[in-house]
């Protein structure tokens, strides 16, 4: 399919990509809406390969969306962008430990040349969708970021890449599960339906109000938690595989491009 | 999802790919009907990452199913087998040029022991959807193989990697055109919905009693040419690019999988 941005989501996200690249920012669920979000995790080019293989074998938490290749900058789903400066926060990561957030992450591709970065599908791509049908996404109605939780499943490694997976949660009445799946199964290529309905525990979260990455979730009465898939996945395995470099997104702070998420339908 | 194959299935299957061990070969289409069918290519590891990218950014035509990392040879997706002996017949390339088929690739892989083999989803998958609702599919009703032809469509480079893409056709009646554009666009990973409905000129196809693979269709009153991408895609791109060695399996001559086709259903 080729779906057409509009003028107005065109100007939006120009706007956010300005505003990140002058170096504000905010979780970007609910920003410029309508439009595709991704997950950045950027390495160097020895790296590229397990990368991508992993990816490969793991779809559901990991669709590439786009690879960037060394020596580029700009994104093809968004063009006049610097993937460099794009993004709110960016985290900078060395030998799989988390050294520092920065604004601009320009320091960290002089600092490497040769890195190749890695556009990941996001699950803000299917709540346009759930909104649309009257699925209220309790993070972006609190103005929170979504909650996110490492998870006991191990993802299919890659070379020297393993880790497991993370997923974000969102709290869904009871009458509506059945709707959040189809609609979120409508995107295959970007995560598509939810891993899990319910019971945390099993999923190997001990605690709800506790997640790893994101805000706090409020779950309320006759609300289901469900689970989906999540590209901060990589971000798992850069800690369980220890890289000696790579760069990311803050989880919740995502590279937004000009590419409806309508593209992504089946 | 997790689907089961039957007890038949997994006999044909395993009789068939030990008759492929033992040097028969035929074209696969129909073979252990409901199991996946998957296309070959096979590159030393220097050229890994540019194929596994020219995959990532061609889906249609390049719909990776698994990858088979150097020094391995068996897939997971078929346990017990191997890569080498279990397709019918092999095509060996040298510089871009088919320098000889072969029912054995064991020599291959001992002159090049780091090749790293990509298995590509096929058209076959849908055509058991298709049989199901009542759609016939002319070359197997014929015993003949698929037609398939080199397209004036570019795909996406990818570093060294260039290519146009290659589709298959199947003569389909015109009231079934859209249940066949329905049922083929529910395994989105493999191929999916065709490219292109009638017209073979605006593809560059000057003549479809010709195709540049396989053979000649039989096109009946009422029948539209229905064109998907095509698993021999990387075939093309071998021509073009000019490796200095590739294995592929030869157009038609599939990699039969245990994994049910509904596996790929969304």
């Amino acid at each position: 399919m080729s779906v057409l941005a509009t003028a107005q989501q065109l100007a939006d996200v120009r706007a956010a990509r300005a505003a990140h690249r002058a170096g504000s920012a905010a979780p970007t669920s609910g920003v410029a809406a309508g439009l595709t979000q991704a997950n950045l995790i950027a390495v160097p080019a020895d790296w590229a390969f397990e990368t991508l293989l992993y990816a490969q074998r793991n779809p559901k938490p990991c669709p590439v969306l786009e690879v960037i290749e060394e020596g580029q900058v700009e994104s093809v789903l968004a063009p006049g962008s610097d993937i460099r400066t794009d993004i709110g926060r960016y985290r900078i990561w060395r030998d799989g430990e988390l050294a520092e957030e920065v604004a601009d992450a320009r320091a960290a591709w002089d600092e490497h040349p040769d890195l190749v970065a890695f556009l990941i599908g996001c699950s803000f791509t299917f709540e346009t969708g759930l909104v649309q049908a009257g699925i209220p996404i309790r993070h972006q109605e609190l103005g929170r970021n979504v909650p996110m939780y490492r998870t006991s499943v191990d993802c299919v490694p890659a070379g020297r890449l393993r880790g497991e997976m993370v997923v974000s949660m969102r709290p869904i009445a009871a009458d509506r599960v059945a709707d959040a799946v189809q609609i979120s199964g409508r995107t295959p290529a970007v995560h598509g339906a939810p891993v899990h309905v319910g019971d945390p525990a099993s999923l190997g979260i001990a605690d709800l109000s506790r997640p790893d990455f994101g805000d706090a979730p409020e779950l309320r009465d006759g609300e289901i938690p469900v689970f989906w898939a999540c590209g901060v996945t990589p971000q798992a395995a850069i800690m369980a595989s220890k890289p000696p470099f790579a760069v990311t997104h803050a989880p919740g702070y995502m590279f937004i491009t000009d590419v409806p998420d309508a593209e992504f339908l089946v």
